[in-house]
């Protein structure tokens, strides 16, 4: 199937350049009678929004969701849903020396080689532009299982470079982790990121980060064996944002250096005693909090030369000027929220349709 | 969509629990005049067997694969094909104590939760044997791919516990990886997987272990932006995978210390100097090698005793016997395989439908 | 997506062909908790099966359907369900000589034009043998109907040839329709119809039939604007019939000479006064009884010689011997139900997924 | 899945009601360098527009469309397609009144007891307004099929009433057909069909209509057995039209009265003698034409008055001011040829996703 949509009942269809006219998304199979307005959008928008601290990009979107369809009279009305989104500052003078390069460690060569040509102006449709609307879809999709459950999901930026942030995942501190520049858990981990970013810049260079999410009140029963399992679409969805190069649920690579009896999680009468399967079991949630992590490479447009080859396939020099984050990581803690969010109600509905048809029979 | 089919041009529809009679898949989409017989699933089938070392379960099954529709006079039509593997060695009663309880580290509580009741003979649905049929229908893309373009994929086991195997991905010997009891890289490797096996199995116990894949030879182009990229379908396939608790691709959760000047893979007019891409770019094959890692949780199944409840919710102590490997991560070689054979031809059909239709217009 | 599934949560996967070893299907997403044995197939298998009467097929298969998962103790476990049969009265002999030959109104010339070769044997996969397994599945989706809300799915043979036959759609007498050699409605339509099948096979010739289906007691909302109608999907489904060159669904093709002051459906206090609309509005179901019509063509196979080419593009005679029905569509009146029944199990489960989660909030 | 899609690998997915601020479409798998602009749209735009001529509606919209993604310089570029359709005259006023009242004949009910609350404004996503979207994809999927079969699509008006319009399929006038008030085929039946209307606006009724479409230069071989046959999409694809009742494909119902030695296209070696078929074999092209019939009930909304029921459930009068076409099925001639356009080129994908991957092995 063509790939620019996400989820099978509830369904985000996205379309948009980073230098084209707007982003825009439609949301299929949203629930009727959800309040929303555009308002709602905001908050994590702006989360994902360049120019919000030092350390992104510094280009300037106002990035507003407008509401084409869906909703009536500030409610949804189960039609499908539109979500636009203006591209307000494309500059795109910025990027025209890179129409015939190749830019390391971007999509430039592989879009070229697929499609024959590319829009070349920031990307294109591969710029992380796009996940504007992702971001935008993952609100409706959060406000759905906040009203459903009262499921929360909420990330964080747990390591840059070497560096580790200390976190007790019973006991974050989200609005101290929605307030900092990095979106992290603590203040000494703010501390150690800024002097490590400001390093980074100084060098023109940029760095990986990890991310890591925790969703809690998930239901009992999520996941659809054997191939869409909820860790398998967990992975789909996380992998699938920009930069991601590897996924972890629960203990993850730990768990390689485990032994059965380490990882196990046993349970009492109150429930499990760990949690190493990071709330799965089978490709199905336990009603754990479900627990994933997300490495981010870093930034792949830096002012440092490098070797390239242009499209006549001669060798080349290219430094990216721009104005691009060193880090790309911090911009995608609302987007790895997003993305298990649009998962969570995707499942939500394939649970129900099946198992909730009939009242269930113990036997 | 229901959870029992992979892929969406090249499909896999699988069936069949532990147990029952017998495991069945239908491939749908296969194209026609491959040549196909009942020989051609032996080897990779005898790899996935239990049985086939000291290391792994015990359990005796034939493994033979039977060709129920889809080939005629020794060729595939372009119907749908069904592959079918009976289940000859069930032993039902080696099960019957578990019928209550709830094995930590098992599905049996979310299946329960989730369907109500379930088949509790060895996991039923949920039990790792589903994968003979993976392995199968990894057979048949594997052939599609070899005779396409001669891409050849190969996985091995890279680490048990915290034993890593040296490996070089540009020189692996493949018969020997094929032949021996770890389907690892070396004999250094056997060697101290054997003697850290042995110290397990007298605990015990169980052990993780990391298998990574290779695969050589892919076309460039493939995956579908922005939400089929090829790394969050690799991430599906393999995530999707009993036991998978972790996916990388190409430098994978050690780009988080990289920088970008590390990171990124510059070129040269021969091609890509450096890997750590994985050989994927912006969701898209880049014709370098993919390369990804799986990380698998010990196995669950142990003699040590371990808390657990009843469907009751009563606390009871579990300990199981059964015949059961202590890692399963050795078996799961040829599934890692089959799994990134599948998403590969079902990405080839994909990107031929949209981009080959046409002759490509360079501009 | 490759052709061989049907229904999207509640979705039939099938294989086999003609004279191969059996039939296959898969059907996933069952809901669990249904008692399911193998004498729930026999009395739709039956209706279906060649050799019932004097004017269908003579060919002897016992059609005893096998479960091999998916089914415990009884009951659907909500994982997926093998259903399979297999070929007992092959015969290939009789279908030597076609090897080479088009047979005119057959799938010959185009599968060997798809997919390069095919089975020719009896049609191979594009024989109408493959609609036992439809029949099969659509016995469970029947029982899930009936079990949640008392839905009743019935068709029958309105026409054949130029005869109709006088029904009234509210007083089906549906023992008789189901135990008459053409079930049909009424004792003068049997006698005509048996009159004209037996000077049609002494012409050695074959005529078409309409066959006419009514689903009673259908749950309001069923239906996904703007594309997955209930009316398109249920066109969908009958039109992919083998045989079926049309579909109405309630007045159909009458609505063309029709008012508009004739056609819309009035309604009162009670209900809806007429049912022009055959039970669907906006492409939602209304609870009106569900009324759909299927034109199916005379039989292709028949005795009379006729020109055609070979493979060879030469002009060639062919008459086709075999044992055939003069009249498909007699055969056709449990797959006409069995096809409606899945296309309704998956929309209930796609509106209870959408619309069922919250709790409806009128305005 | 969601209903808001159409096709699979060409994938529309539409948004927008029918008073709220546009129209969207995003079309998904759009192969790369076609040639586009916003100007290739407006013939069809046209034919489509209320307003046209003196029967159909005199709402009066610009139906400009606006390309807000997906080519760059004038080519599609193979990302997603966006396709945007502004709502300029939207009166709400006009409808005021049936924000409680259920129209006969409408989605009204069938949305307020689906969702529980609609978007009453004109029907609001159950109005026709929504086909724009869908001519707009249709233009995009001509342009496809022509490029590369010279593939052409035509559909005129043969029926309105009991009015039949003569045609001869091999010679149509295609432009007569699209410059006469009822797209028909010939002068006559342009006198007849403006006689029977005049009448029916006098009685302040409306009438039913036919709609013929034929494909000629359509490649052999579209098609995917055994459930998503050709003429099953296409009879999918064009139920799916608003006021749809009705689908046949070649002789269509004419077949239930037809002998087999008059159905089967006998063939000779310059191809088929005959087109009972439509141009589908087994549910795969044949190279013929392929020709189509779809019945439309007459308009629902009417000034003469009629019972209904409110949401209250208490019987009202209610009678449809507004601006309405006595006959709807005029306007939906574009919106076949869209429809069927979009089916052509999904199918044309998933042959060749399959088929034309290896050379085909004539055996």
């Amino acid at each position: 199937m063509a790939g620019n949509s996400f989820g099978q009942l509830f369904k985000l269809t996205t379309a948009g350049e980073s230098h084209g006219p707007a982003l825009v998304g439609i949301l299929d199979g949203v629930p009727p009678g959800i309040e929303l307005t555009e308002d709602d959008f905001v908050f994590d928008m702006d989360r994902r929004k360049p120019g919000t601290n030092r350390f992104t990009t510094q280009r300037q979107e106002d990035d507003r969701v407008r509401i084409l369809s869906g909703v009536f009279e500030g409610k949804t009305t189960g039609t499908s849903l539109t979500l636009l989104v203006e591209n307000t500052d494309q500059r795109s003078k910025d990027y025209s020396d890179i129409a015939d390069k190749y830019r390391p460690g971007h999509a430039d060569y592989t879009y070229d080689k697929k499609y024959g040509f590319r829009d070349y102006r920031g990307g294109g449709r591969s710029s992380a532009r796009e996940t504007a609307i992702r971001v935008a879809a993952g609100v409706v999709a959060k406000k759905i299982l906040q009203q459903m459950f009262g499921t929360q999901i909420h990330a964080f930026v747990s390591q840059i470079g070497n560096i580790q942030a200390d976190y007790d995942l019973e006991n974050l501190d989200i609005s101290f982790i929605n307030s900092n520049d990095f979106f992290t858990t603590n203040a000494q981990a703010v501390e150690q990121f800024d002097a490590l970013l400001r390093e980074i810049k100084k060098e023109h260079d940029s760095i990986g980060a990890k991310v890591t999410v925790v969703a809690t009140n998930v239901p009992v029963g999520l996941g659809e064996p054997v191939f869409e399992r909820l860790d398998a679409d967990i992975a789909h969805a996380l992998m699938g944002i920009n930069a991601a190069k590897g996924v972890e649920i629960g203990a993850g690579f730990a768990s390689v250096a485990q032994k059965g009896s380490e990882h196990r999680d046993l349970m009492n009468r109150e429930g499990f005693v760990s949690n190493n399967a990071g709330g799965i079991l089978g490709g199905i949630s336990t009603a754990q909090p479900i627990v994933a992590h997300v490495a981010f490479k870093p930034t792949s447009s830096i002012q440092l030369p490098g070797m390239t080859i242009n499209r006549q396939g001669e060798e080349v020099e290219i430094s990216t000027r721009g104005r691009h984050d060193p880090c790309v990581g911090i911009r995608a803690v609302p987007i790895v929220e997003a993305m298990l969010a649009l998962v969570l109600v995707d499942h939500l509905m394939r649970d129900y349709a099946q198992n909730h048809l009939l009242p269930k029979q113990k036997i």
